[in-house]
């Protein structure tokens, strides 16, 4: 041992600026604007940025917003849909110092008002698009804070708010601006709210740690590289895209925007521009399973689909892999910076029974090599669960790749990482090859008769049905059993004469017989601005049944 | 701003065993034996090992060294070729708290007994075949340290010198044994000798940090993935095999172990195991292209080698080539955990004739995504150099892939990280598309009549003589101008009569003819135990024509 208790290794060896640097997603673009100057980064209808312009405009954004006094500490909010100045934003604005909030602009005014403020936006840009709601939460709020305009060619009416538009605050800025790095890798590089279900949302605060390293997990999950041409058919605002904001500059492969999910139009622009990758909800995903025959077009080659946000029913990945699409399930939540975790590829599944191999795949898996650990625990105990594929614990997740903590909201934040996990609040098994199975969020589970029921297993049966195209089920209060399952189901278009008996009789083929819905309810399915279906309704309604 | 000057990103908030744990490669073993864990990990002529084994045999690695009193703050040093036993240690030894120290196995007993005494070995793993070597530096050593023996059953002859053998010693460990990561991930995890073509070699301190990044830009740059089958033609000795040894298990990929670097067995693998990727120093490419035809095989597939440790003449990457391999160069040095820097492919090189081609790619081009910083620097001003592809600097580094610095070294270590930059030696230019050419190492360039000859330049036009396989050109000092170039050649096998003029002759027709050297010299050239030439031989050798 040396001197003072350290030991060799720890004496005359200290960080310093040549050997120790914050890991932030913001170096990639530099990194990018160097190597591959002239390809293009952004594709957004017929214009076209190269990565050289791209970077150009990002470090005019952040030299603006430092003009105008937004720097380190403040918020910088974005209404925007899969547009070049979303994607400006995730860098221009945590170049500037700011941290970025990303809003779900399919929020009402109320929703927005509530997190301009629980954020303390300093700054909004937002499309003319949402001008309508924009208005309604600016007039909420107790102090005005400035509003910039995106003009987009393609947004559909609104009006302008604010005092300037986007291209002009562009031109305030310097194309050359130098970025400081961040003082610190663990600084707050982004500010997303959760949908919730129920009461107003959370606000969870990433790192520019755990941007940069996810940044690199998924291109490294996902195969990512400077070939890569990646439809943006995720919103930018769920979880800064996944981090593909950042994942996709990291190998400098092109960005290609999409405002609005139309399957019609995500089918021509995977032919016009060789799309190789996307990711999207299953929901997306079964848009475009559902879409009209004319609205498809034949693959010209494999596109690679990462899917996730939801449990993707197996007959869901099956339809798509038969249209030409090779499906990847990704698992995470806003807290882990998106995708944690995905059912990773075995070479056993490639001679399997399509249905087979889409019901292994349906499993959520295994971490990221980027993320540390990943256990599913018993809450109680906090004792792993056998690997039996059987026993139901609460997954957690531990690592670089979680946030920070949710703002201003101590007590919520500690409950989350209660013994050093973050509780995903979803329950579920271990496999025994190591892969982790959801049974259910918490409270979705139904305790019927002493006995546990995953909704999630019988949705997922329901979906198998060839008539039905969404399936959700919750419990209903029973005297008897306590509670009991009861669906709600949207059939297909061509759907005929399916009743309610032939639904319960079609999971007591292909379920233990309690576990089959005692109701069935057809109709439309409420859901969430991100697209989740809102079992707190159905539960609300079931209880009236 | 919220109170004590911080702002609301910085208040409740704190990092927590949940969203902050150390990065280190080690936990790559840990995810591949879940996720891969009956995938082969190690192939070793006959024997394979699954992840599951791999993993196990490293755990009781780890397990046996604790239990014998060594962990954090001890060295454990391992002589061996590229095998099972040196992979392990990659893993056990640091799983235990101690920091590996993988050793040259082409140096002598003093170079070893030097490294052995000032590392502070405590323990040594050793393959038979270097017991010879190994006996004569154990004998210089003050005082006795731990000798395990490797029974590899592929080595060539020698003895036992321990008091027992590697696979007693797993027997000895627990394959359940939990590893504690470092308690920081600037801890050290290796102690890498640089060669040091004079003097008495450095002690280069890898952190786990580094380790884990490099590991990812590896894989990333290289595009390894799951299915990846990777040759193990570089030495793991070799700045811990360029990170590939945590690389190749990042993904999954399966590592094939090579004893010797024999032409004819490495075609024999790349074909018997369906290789994917292989590293090589050039001097290893250049054998694989001077083999005879009869122990060349047809290729498969393509093979992607990348090659780096030295400039590769862009002669030897246009013929790797053309026997179907996929060259990618990469830069580093010891002291940036192997490749910082690749040669990143363009699109535009796709149609270029394979001559043109492979002087693009002799470039040593730009940043790995996960490297922060590269610049060419004034040294004295540290001032940016001109992107015009003329203008001469030192390459410099930053970023979280550098060393932390030299063991009981502090004046080199604050040297070589003057100014907050890593200072590598090597001059080099940046040409207009933003790429890094090295020209020379300082002590290389041949100052001539107040003009700068780089040796490189004047190597690779020697190199492109169809009857050329081996050159190197140092100055030779001379009354009129101060120095002039002299050139040491090695004719191919099949050369025949070219006479010293004849090459003069083909530098004049293809340089600036005050670059092209005044004398030849033909002969082998002297080396260093890692192959790399040794200039100041040559030097002295061209002081005295």
């Amino acid at each position: 041992m040396a001197e003072g208790g350290k030991n060799i290794f720890e004496t005359g060896l200290e960080a310093n600026a040549a050997n120790f640097q914050p890991q932030t997603p913001l170096s990639f673009l530099d990194w990018a604007a160097g190597v591959y100057a002239e390809n293009t980064a952004v594709v957004h209808g017929e214009r076209k940025f190269t990565y050289r312009e791209f970077a150009g405009r990002c470090r005019r954004l952040a030299s603006a917003l430092n003009k105008r006094g937004i720097g380190v500490g403040d918020t910088v909010s974005v209404m925007a849909p899969n547009s070049p100045p979303m994607l400006e934003a995730h860098y221009g604005v945590p170049m500037s110092g700011a941290v970025l909030n990303a809003l779900n602009f399919r929020l009402d005014s109320g929703g927005i008002a509530f997190i301009l403020g629980h954020g303390e936006a300093k700054a909004l840009i937002t499309d003319r698009e949402f001008s309508p709601v924009i208005k309604g939460a600016l007039s909420q709020l107790d102090s005005p804070i400035t509003v910039i305009d995106i003009d987009d060619p393609y947004a559909d009416g609104g009006e302008f708010l604010g005092e300037t538009d986007y291209e002009a605050l562009l031109a305030e800025g310097d194309a050359d601006y130098q970025w400081t790095p961040p003082a610190d890798e663990w600084r707050a590089i982004t500010l997303n709210y959760t949908s919730g279900t129920t009461g107003n949302p959370k606000g969870v605060v990433y790192h520019h740690r755990g941007a940069f390293l996810n940044a690199l997990g998924n291109a490294l999950v996902f195969g990512l590289n400077a070939d890569s041409i990646y439809l943006w058919t995720l919103p930018m605002f769920h979880c800064n895209g996944w981090c593909y904001t950042w994942g996709v500059t990291a190998v400098g492969g092109t960005h290609v925007c999409l405002r609005r999910i139309d399957p019609a139009l995500i089918f021509e622009l995977i032919g016009e521009h060789a799309v190789t990758h996307m990711c999207a909800a299953p929901i997306v995903l079964n848009m475009l399973v559902h879409a009209p025959d004319g609205a498809k077009q034949v693959l010209g080659r494999t596109v690679e689909v990462a899917t996730g946000g939801a449990a993707p029913p197996s007959a869901v990945i099956a339809a798509m892999e038969k249209m030409g699409f090779n499906v990847t399930h990704l698992y995470g939540l806003t807290e882990s910076f998106g995708p944690s975790t995905y059912c990773a590829a075995k070479e056993a599944w490639a001679d399997m029974d399509p249905q087979d191999k889409a019901r292994e795949m349906a499993r959520q898996g295994v971490r990221y090599p980027t993320l540390f650990e990943q256990r599913v625990l018993d809450p109680e105990t906090m004792a792993p669960v056998p690997a039996d594929g059987e026993t139901i614990g609460e997954l957690m997740l531990r690592g670089n790749t979680v946030m920070k903590g949710y703002l201003k909201n101590e007590d919520t934040t500690a409950e989350a990482f209660a013994g050093g996990w973050f509780h995903t609040g979803d329950l579920g098994v271990v496999h025994p090859d190591g892969y982790v199975e959801i049974k259910d969020r918490s409270k979705d589970i139904i305790l019927s008769g002493g006995e546990n029921i995953s909704s999630l297993e019988v949705e997922e049966t329901l979906y198998r049905h060839s008539q039905v195209m969404e399936a959700a089920v919750v419990a209903k209060p029973d005297d008897k059993w306590g509670e009991t399952p009861c669906a709600f189901v949207t059939l297909t278009p061509d759907a005929e004469n399916v009743s309610a008996d032939d639904i319960i009789q079609w999971c007591r083929d292909n379920l233990a017989h309690f576990k089959a819905p005692k109701e069935v309810v057809f109709g439309p399915l409420p859901k969430t601005s991100t697209g989740k279906i809102q079992k707190f309704v159905l539960r609300r309604q079931a209880k009236e049944l």
